[in-house]
């Protein structure tokens, strides 16, 4: 008789970036099984899982080991409110919502998966950390598995170092990316190629694999050279935004030398 | 009897970071031999090439094809103005200064390699976009040339071109190296290992490989998360640079969801 394995049962509430992402990689485990989604707009989980796992009704959510509340962070409190059980282990994958933010009928934790997702751009889940907070420690265990069960790097955070990371990784990631966006609108409006810029664009996040950013430094703030910085200053003047941006940069990275 | 294959002679002036990876790509190209560097410090340059090719007087430069003036920005004019020859070709590698800083005494180029250079960190050369700008045609054809003995892109940019090519590339590069900075700071005050941000780093920059930066945006001021933001703000009060770096691109990605 074949040893039948007991997968564990995860209930995902919620459909954004995240939510697509992590039923997409539960579902790929073969510990974890995803046996409802709440999506208020079922066609967009429909290309993901099966259609009657797909409910848009809170009241109908059935038993599960684990429920995974992925919402905009302004609803999750309002959506754990209204789940209609209690006692049972509900998270939320947000990095700077505390904990007690969700209601404490249900025991509570937190799942937060380190990572920038776009519905459209693949991720490999194993190398992205997942950090976990537990209310009671006894729901450790499981909420470790299941994250293990996905990822290679699971760490156990508490909400203020949580919210701290997650405030280093705005700067790294949502920063950088509208850096590079403001880079490819001055290629644009020049007519330059903005694949010209991709090799540097990847020279300087590999970089930090070797040097510290503080050793890694260079360009014009870094060399004090306030000419370079008065020209591209002016280049700019036509956007005050970004030579406000520019302005506050070479400062920071100038202070940093003194 | 063997074929002698005539190599391209360049002299190279300067030893800071730039000029110290185009000894080496020059070196180890078949096409060009660098027939002498000048450095004021002779010693930077010992580990790259022969002492007996090393000057520290700008006087002892012998003939060659191709004059590197790879010094900082505001050395770039008065350097060129020294050389006590003329009518040679002689660029330099800055991104921003144009053609003409340079003394009108010999035949003025550009030669810009597009990337962040730091001594003890490796590069691959063959990737690294350079951009080049020549005064008289006729010299195109070497300096382009020597461009490709070491890089497969080569580009040909006027002044202008290249001035607004690094103003992006100090967006994407420097700055966002300064992003990094942050991060890793907040992470080391706060007993996170900076290791945890680095698959988020790769992430980030690999995806906009797939999508525009436009549409790789991410994060709390994307999604207009004025609770999140306040969060944040609040837990950098006691940096008031980085609160008000934080502020400012939070609203300039706000202001681009209009």
């Amino acid at each position: 008789m074949p040893l039948k394995i007991i997968m564990i049962k995860i209930a995902i509430i919620g459909s954004g970036n995240v939510a697509f992402h992590l039923i997409r990689a539960f579902s790929a485990s073969k510990e974890t099984e995803i046996i409802q989604v709440f999506a208020r707009k079922k066609q967009v989980v429909e290309s993901l899982i099966a259609t009657n796992k797909i409910t848009s009704d809170l009241t109908e959510l059935k038993p599960a080991d684990l429920y995974i509340i992925s919402v905009s962070d302004d609803a999750i409190s309002e959506v754990s409110e209204a789940l209609n059980f209690s006692e049972r282990l509900v998270v939320h994958t947000s990095g700077t919502k505390p904990l007690d933010f969700l209601s404490n009928k249900n025991r509570r934790g937190v799942f937060y998966p380190l990572q920038t997702f776009s519905k459209n751009k693949e991720v490999n889940f194993k190398e992205i950390p997942i950090c976990i907070e537990v209310e009671n420690s006894e729901d450790y265990t499981l909420l470790e598995k299941v994250a293990h069960s996905i990822s290679d790097k699971v760490f156990r955070f508490d909400s203020e170092k949580r919210k701290a990371l997650h405030v280093s990784a705005v700067f790294v990631s949502n920063f950088v990316n509208h850096m590079y966006r403001i880079g490819s609108e001055i290629c644009e409006q020049n007519n330059i190629p903005f694949e010209i810029l991709k090799p540097l664009i990847t020279e300087v996040a590999d970089k930090i694999n070797y040097l510290h950013p503080k050793e890694a430094q260079t360009g014009p703030a870094k060399r004090g050279d306030k000419q370079i910085i008065n020209t591209h200053l002016d280049f700019l003047k036509d956007n005050p935004v970004n030579q406000e941006i520019y302005e506050l940069l070479s400062k920071a990275i100038m202070n940093k030398n003194l």
